[in-house]
């Protein structure tokens, strides 16, 4: 029984409802995500910004009926003390478009960007759906060709390639608004039945295929007739890039819509091909109209990849890394009178770049080496009178349950070269 | 003129007042700071940890008068739907003690732990106080050890010399609670002056030095004597393995108490000895019971430094880098139709790990030019019919006006050996 547990004024250690506390182990892997976003982004030549969670409520009510259903329902909004509205940012698009529309006139174009916010949603938590997750930004704007529309795709190919996805892994759909506008035109739908038409290519997967058919039908398009739709020339002037460079797991496929509004051309989706979880990783498209808010114009195609997703999508396949600590060596000390004499050998190792930890002897000295290898530090010297006085130290390899002798001197260049 | 400022409708691209944009340069230095933040506690020891910003309201009102202040009229805190009080985290300690109460039974102590949170005050925004920044926190669990509060005060000391900092340009003073409970126990002073003097202590550098004493002698303390105090035995146990490690630049001063209610031993402040800027930089201290909230008992010791707070005082010094883009190479096209070409060359370049960008040729190759150097992307290629028919290409140096012939297989490991 333990003794607290009687204290019922006790502060609860969970962490606020639908987020995520990051202890070293689960921080290792964000880091490992991140980095990786990190290098191909840079590879394509996209370079990172950030801005703050913070935002005026505003920014996200301009954009029309569904967004502002996200707006209102969906988002951390609240009064400051200032009597301003301010919302925690649901996603980075509107930042973005804010952020190049203020320094419209002095950025290059075309401008390639990234960002690797965390976004939040106010919702019920569920798999892959948190309240707050991490999401990386790929923006290429000043563009109207559909060379940049191919490139976000070879990036997004790229991104899966580089967490080691096999191409079977997934499989990369791609439509546009264009499609969407042309068999609207096609049937003359009404306003309302175009937006029923789009809402109901975003349910497709959600709903069952006859349903579907059915809800075709009703606005008086055929079945048959929609699903042997040839690619709009949009999508068909990118697919050719891309077979160019071998990437054989893309394709045309007319549910593709994406939720938001603010999409006007190409969109696409990434999908995980697992037969038990056939469902879209990530997705982005071309809108090239939102900077017109802020006053200005510039097209823009992009899309955003969620931490939450593809930390599924990776344990699942067992290509998540496993844990090493930063830290190379441990000094342990048999009693806390030489813990002076370790934070010496210590700060030589340190000076010569060698990711240290020093215990103080607190503990008994096997408590000590328990402590470090249960943090995954591979080494770990014993620094002791013998050793001290010899200047020689064995240098104990915490995983082989082997040692080592060194002379003092030779430490460092030891752990350097490993 | 511009014709768009007559759009009344216009949002304004200035972001959320008290906080800040994140362009690539600006964020560049960022990455800078806390690159170097993770380099210096990673040699000591030290693993990354994060939290989400969202935390439970009471986690910042249990800790005691002044705190709930700061819970109460510094904070931003809001109810939501579910009825729950939300606060943004106005620092990380609170946070990294509730996640180290909430395993104190399976994690190893010593436990070295570090982050880099951004944090938030809703106060009035004024120079290196803006309503969100970032700031490292170190901290170190489960050791008693004045060697514990000397080896945090070495990585503060390591971590301003990591920066470029001198000791001249910094001073690092160091006393303990323990001393203002002496004083207070000799004095006789009942636990509201006991409070007073502890406030007047925080309020010191703020008002005048006449001011000052005049209060101390209302509390009835000697100003002379107080002057003349003698470190506590807790700064003289970390004083000495201090100058032990060569540090120069640290000295008692019984003026330093910190604002936080849950210090208990140690307190230090690092300050700037710029003669027009002699202010404290960073600090922190050892706070043993704040864990008690928790049903836990866990000594703890750390600091905390800010990004904004270091930004000033390294561009004071000009000690902040200059900019340099991650990406290598521009590949500029003479027309739109040699796009694909340009790609092809970018895909074998990143194939080999070359940071390359690619115009689609939507402007003239002059202005692409201008794109890549206003990037101050180093190199560019110009993709053109001859290059491609003949397979040499001229590199040029974007900075040093200057260009060099090589053959295509010869690309990549020139920028690799950059």
């Amino acid at each position: 029984m333990y003794p607290n547990m009687a204290d019922s004024n006790r502060l609860p250690t969970e962490p606020y409802k639908g987020v995520r506390d990051f202890y070293p182990e689960d921080e290792a892997v964000q880091k490992y995500l991140f980095s990786t976003m990190r290098g191909v982004a840079e590879r394509f030549g996209y370079v990172e910004y950030d801005a703050s969670v913070l935002e005026s409520a505003e920014l996200y009510r301009a954009k029309g009926a569904e967004n502002e259903e996200i707006a209102n329902e969906q988002t951390y909004t609240f009064t400051d003390r200032g009597d301003r509205e301010v919302t925690l940012r649901p996603e980075m698009t509107p930042t973005v478009a804010r952020m190049v529309a203020a320094k419209r006139r002095e950025l290059p174009f075309p401008l390639r960007w990234y960002s690797i916010p965390n976004v939040f949603r106010y919702e019920r938590p569920q798999r892959g759906r948190l309240r707050e997750h991490w999401q990386l930004n790929v923006d290429l704007f000043g563009s109207h060709s559909p060379a940049a529309d191919a490139e976000v795709i070879m990036l997004a190919h790229a991104l899966m390639r580089e967490f080691g996805a096999q191409e079977s892994d997934f499989q990369i759909r791609v439509s546009s608004r264009q499609f969407v506008q042309d068999i609207a035109k096609r049937h003359d739908l009404s306003p309302e039945n175009h937006r029923a038409f789009r809402l109901l290519l975003d349910r497709h997967g959600k709903i069952s295929k006859e349903e579907h058919e059915e809800e075709l039908k009703k606005l008086g398009i055929s079945p048959e007739e929609f699903a042997a739709s040839n690619p709009p020339e949009d999508v068909a002037a990118l697919l050719e890039p891309l077979r160019q460079a071998n990437i054989g797991n893309v394709a045309f496929d007319p549910h593709i819509v994406r939720g938001f509004d603010y999409y006007t051309g190409m969109v696409f989706e990434v999908f995980d091909t697992h037969p038990e979880n056939n469902r879209s990783l990530f997705g982005g498209g071309r809108y090239d109209n939102l900077l017109d808010m802020f006053g200005e114009h510039v097209p823009a195609v992009g899309f955003g990849m969620g931490d939450v997703t593809m930390r599924d999508f990776l344990a699942v396949r067992e290509k998540l890394p496993t844990y090493a600590s930063p830290v190379k060596v441990y000094l342990a000390v048999p009693s806390s009178a030489l813990a002076p004499e370790a934070m010496k050998l210590a700060a030589e190792l340190r000076r010569a770049g060698v990711n240290t930890a020093v215990d103080f002897g607190d503990k008994k000295l096997e408590d000590q080496i328990k402590a470090a290898d249960k943090q995954r530090i591979p080494y770990l010297i014993v620094v002791g009178e013998n050793e001290l006085g010899s200047g020689e130290f064995k240098v104990r390899d915490l995983a082989a349950h082997s040692e080592k002798p060194m002379r003092r001197d030779d430490l460092s260049s030891f752990f350097l070269n490993l």
